[in-house]
């Protein structure tokens, strides 16, 4: 019998945003993989850092962050090579994902190596959307709302274009897109009704009106625009 | 020094996809309040009810399920009454919230009420559409895709433009607009590339083909487009 590759959600950051599922896995792993920013540490790790049993096999992917693609591809290679043998032996593995693992997480890269031929149970997670949300106090949708969430690296005109069309807006991957980004706010005259938010639910974490974001943003930023009932405008 | 008001939420349906920061709330909840459907059950209760001590007030909003929204705002003005009256007694109030109480959530209304006169803290929850990936197994977006989120009680013509123009996508609230949902789908050739859940992580899920969708559609059913690397087809 093979083991079971479980891609746990973890959540946005804060080690209580898991999920009572995620702990319990994370608990009993023989095995656990997490991605790693090559030479670097695992954010995901960190989040379930008290729970990992002492004893368990760790597998790290050192992801390299480079706009290419084909180094990554090669960690999770290497990576789900190694998961794939731990399953032969009939072991499960506990992959430790940030956030949710099927909305932009790194888990899909291996579940599209190893899902044809092993069983795979995803855990969803708390997304960093709704972390954002709850800490800027901004409800995203009601009613008939529509939602469109965009990631930040998009063109320019792309990003005006859909923001203009939309309701209420989710930009990720901020980082060092928020020049151009704010840009496009400003230029929709929408700045004054967005929010920043960066590192949602950790202690460094910063909410503040997108007017006041700061020169710089962290990867883990996002700017949130709502059209609903708003409480702070 | 008043009470807190807490917009706790509790996940998808599964007891245990709700946070560890849910279940502290709860299990140590004096006051609780929730929603239910006038004259039946609240399904946000019965997802914490194993938690819920047996010596908590417990505050039911009868939200009546009507097109016109008076009836349920008179509903949510006198669940906000009954929980400020605790508030100003300094009791903490736990709301439960199905999925997120910031995505499509009733808390929202509570918050609009309440936050300007008392401490309210969210704490974020699994949305259906984190669920409803897992276990129909589709990575929803990765890299730079879009994700657009479509409430299914929208006009047939708007939903045919806004899903022609998207790249994933999930459609919200099918119920009883399914058969309209489903003709955008088949015009717009994208039925083959449609996932179908209902009652995502609960029992009685269904996870199947839009084209093998039930005749009808409970409340609590999404329809999944994902055109990011897919498993499936």
């Amino acid at each position: 019998m093979s083991g079971v590759l479980y891609g746990v959600g973890l959540g946005p950051g804060a080690a209580d945003l898991m999920t009572l599922r995620a702990a319990r896995l994370i608990e009993g792993a023989a095995v656990v993989a997490y991605p790693a920013l090559a030479g670097g540490a695992s954010f995901a790790r960190s989040i379930a850092a008290d729970l990992i049993p002492a004893d368990a096999i760790e597998i790290v992917m050192d992801v390299p962050m480079s706009v290419e693609r084909a180094p990554a591809q090669a960690a999770y290679d290497t990576g789900a090579a190694a998961i794939a043998a731990h399953l032969d032996a009939g072991r499960d593995v506990v992959c430790l994902c940030e956030g949710d693992p099927f909305f932009y997480g790194s888990f899909m890269y291996l579940f599209a190596r190893l899902s044809a031929d092993y069983r795979v149970e995803v855990v969803p997670g708390v997304t960093s959307i709704a972390a954002c949300a709850a800490v800027a106090a901004r409800p995203l949708v009601a009613r008939n709302e529509r939602l469109t969430v965009l990631p930040g690296p998009l063109p320019e005109a792309e990003l005006r274009e859909r923001i203009a069309g939309a309701e209420s807006v989710v930009i990720m991957k901020v980082g060092r897109h928020l020049a151009k980004i704010r840009a496009v706010f400003d230029d929709l005259g929408l700045t004054d009704h967005a929010v920043y938010v960066e590192r949602a639910s950790l202690p460094e974490q910063v909410v503040c009106p997108l007017a006041q974001a700061p020169a710089s943003a962290p990867y883990f930023s996002m700017i949130l625009l709502t059209k609903g009932a708003d409480p702070w405008l």
